[in-house]
């Protein structure tokens, strides 16, 4: 049942995943991937899958997500990482070699582990949401804002939190109006972000007020809101829509073996990728939850297999490789 | 002489400029770049100009140096960077704007500066150097050790700090031989990196002895040394040089305005892109002389962008924007 002793074992396969497998399989590690199955409610390649159009990653002008995950992962393959189309049940970082089970049954033993699991961005689930996901609908507003689609166009962002603010107030660049839906009577956010928010004549806020679903025909066309105080339920007209609720990192298999926030963010050690158990090396989205771009998690990922070499050379040195 | 008040004056043109570009640019905040003329002594695009041969960074399998500068710098453009081919002579941090003087005499002035002017390699500048630059020599082991030219070959390394040991360690793993050449009779490493050195088979210390000159027909073939102790000069057949004689951060047109390390690379908070000046932004190998990687630099001069974009809309809340 066991299998070798590898190297490094990564876990995830978005950007810093498949970062981190590119340099580790270049400086000769041999890294084994799990890509996951449905990990997280995402498919292998993370959230980019979910994406149609991306202009920000460096090197590219316009590049659909999928095509570039799928450039990432033949590039990590022509390196050399092995990969396996299946998602981690658990792992045990008692003690070294770490044990990586699949949910396959598997058991993989390891020297070192890359953590890369991203987070899930949060969204309400309304019926018709699936629907326009990414054709009006999206949960980055600094990705997705600058799109054609959505300039000069009223959109709805929903949440109450600084990040909400934060966001809206990004998309009131863009936007000719942009409505910040709140389900309650008092926003989270923190009072200069409140007063900004106030004071920022193209936000509009909405209080006491639900996302109850979405309409159109090809492209988001409106809203459907529910205020619950006045039991009150209408159709607003907006292009897109923007979930500001929080994401959730993908860490719950680790079962509290790795230090994390309070929110389930891996914490690492600043300016590194170190994390509270040595050998241990997290990347991406699962550790970061201020910038949260593909090119950011791709930087991690390289990081990470750079640390998780100069441990294999330093701490581990007389091992194989 | 005077221009109009810049929101973000973004000074290099690597990966993190223009990825700083990018993202600024799509977040309207109309970016002005300053991409040098030969600034430290390299072309504008950085160091990746000088490579031949990328298959590191992520979404391309393999690509030019300078084919993947130019990309990026087509995006930055296309997004609506605005390109200055100049370099800047010097800037002033001490009140707000600032006040960025490029060497053709003009003054501007920034809400917020972008620092991504990169590091140097240093390099011996033997004659034929030039000659052989790319086509077996090389100042960055991680880089460029796992090409096919120099799989199963003999390999020569110039330093003798830290950082020499790990890209001669390193580079055991595709080479049949490596030889570390130093100038003196020990080594400034750390005891324990010298006790690792000494272990390995695959590594040969040449003490006492210094780079005369290169040869070879189109690709490297040979170093001329000379032992200083015993005046003996004799040529050694390699196919590959690598310097580790370290970086030069190119921060002298700072004059001390921002915090730098003993070697003047800038200080940042960890974690961020924040230098010891509000308002002044540092990304890229500026600041990094531990990773130094094209995809990390990128990611670093995404966090700058998106750092600048939060400053302008916080604490300079109320400007034009």
């Amino acid at each position: 049942m066991n299998s070798p002793l590898e190297n490094v074992v990564i876990i995830g396969s978005g950007p810093a995943g498949h970062t981190a497998a590119i340099y580790a399989a270049r400086a000769n590690l041999n890294p084994l991937m799990f890509e996951g199955f449905m990990a997280g409610g995402v498919a292998a390649g993370g959230q980019l899958t979910t994406t149609t159009e991306i202009e920000n990653f460096p090197g590219f002008v316009s590049i659909g997500g999928p095509e570039l995950m799928h450039h990432m992962r033949q590039q990590a393959v022509h390196c050399g990482t092995r990969i396996r189309t299946e998602t981690v049940a658990k792992v045990d970082v008692s003690e070294r070699p770490f044990k990586v089970y699949s949910e396959e049954g598997d058991v993989i033993l390891a020297k070192t582990l890359i953590l890369a699991t991203g987070a899930t961005a949060k969204r309400m689930r309304v019926p018709r949401e699936e629907e326009f996901w990414q054709k009006g609908i999206s949960a980055c507003a600094v990705c997705d804002g600058a799109l054609p689609l959505f300039r000069n166009q009223p959109l709805v962002v929903i949440g109450g939190g600084d990040t909400a603010i934060e966001e809206a107030t990004y998309l009131t660049k863009f936007a000719s109006k942009v409505y910040l839906v709140h389900r309650r009577d008092e926003l989270r956010a923190s009072k200069a972000m409140q007063q900004r928010a106030f004071s920022n004549p193209k936000l509009e806020l909405v209080w006491d007020t639900v996302l109850e679903d979405v309409f159109g025909e090809r492209y988001l066309e409106g809203v459907k809101l529910r205020n619950g105080k006045l039991d009150r339920v209408w159709d607003m007209e907006v292009k897109g829509l923007f979930y500001a609720i929080g994401h959730t990192p993908n860490t719950a298999f680790l079962e509290g073996q790795i230090r994390t926030d309070e929110s389930g963010y891996i914490l690492t050690e600043p300016g590194s990728t170190l994390t509270s158990v040595p050998g241990v090396f997290a990347a991406g989205d699962v550790q970061d939850k201020r910038y949260r771009q593909a090119v950011t998690s791709a930087g991690t990922g390289c990081m990470a297999a750079l640390d998780a070499e100069h441990f294999l050379a330093t701490e581990l040195a007389g091992g194989q490789h």
